[in-house]
């Protein structure tokens, strides 16, 4: 059988969704190439791939809101991971709310019901592009 | 402001999760292009654009297991899709489990803890490949 997860697919990048262990909220989705897989497992914090900085990348590494791993699913086509965390600091997202997944589509448009734990600006150096 | 979604992203076609709305448990992940979001949209069930078949692919045409889309969430960067949705027949993976992270990590290898709600066989035409 091919290795699961397999990184032969997705041109070695594969998604990996965050839910939170305990509320079961859908935090975020990010990639991971096989080092990141590799250092999640060996670290027990998520570890990512970050396309548009094309490096790995710690969550956390700079607002220190890291993700505890509880528990890794490996979907049945292999080419999707899910991961259970504890969300130090309560937000997932670089804006600042606790799910990347804040807007709902009411029908019509967006709107937000969820409040913000941070202020990005004063979390995040202005200077650095989006941990993203 | 861009588009919400942004399928200028992805080469046009952006990851979806299906999460059960009423337990919370992540079922799935697929790909929607704009058509298939705009189809999502106006038929209140979830329509996916399947890679391998190269089409649009309503989640449950041939095995009647149909998602009823009771939410949806754009994330912060525009480029991942979140669906809350009621899935019919209680297995959304082709394989006939409940969920399609039915594979565990256990530190050493995988384990499968959740049983099959129906044997792939007998929903499945053998002649077709596989629905995602």
């Amino acid at each position: 059988m091919s290795q699961i997860p397999d990184f032969s697919k997705g041109d070695g990048l594969l998604p990996a969704i965050a839910q939170d262990a305990a509320s079961g909220e859908v935090l975020m989705l990010a990639y991971m190439n096989r080092e990141a897989w590799e250092q999640t497992l060996s670290t027990g914090t998520a570890v990512y791939y970050s396309r548009s900085r094309g490096q790995l990348w710690k969550k956390g590494e700079e607002s220190g809101h890291i993700q505890n791993v509880r528990a890794i699913y490996v979907d049945c086509d292999a080419d999707t991971i899910l991961l259970k965390v504890d969300q130090l600091g309560g937000a997932a997202c670089h804006e600042g709310y606790p799910t990347c997944f804040f807007r709902r589509w009411n029908g019509t448009n967006y709107s937000v019901e969820v409040a913000r734990v941070f202020d990005p600006a004063q979390v995040y150096d202005p200077a650095h592009d989006k941990p993203q």
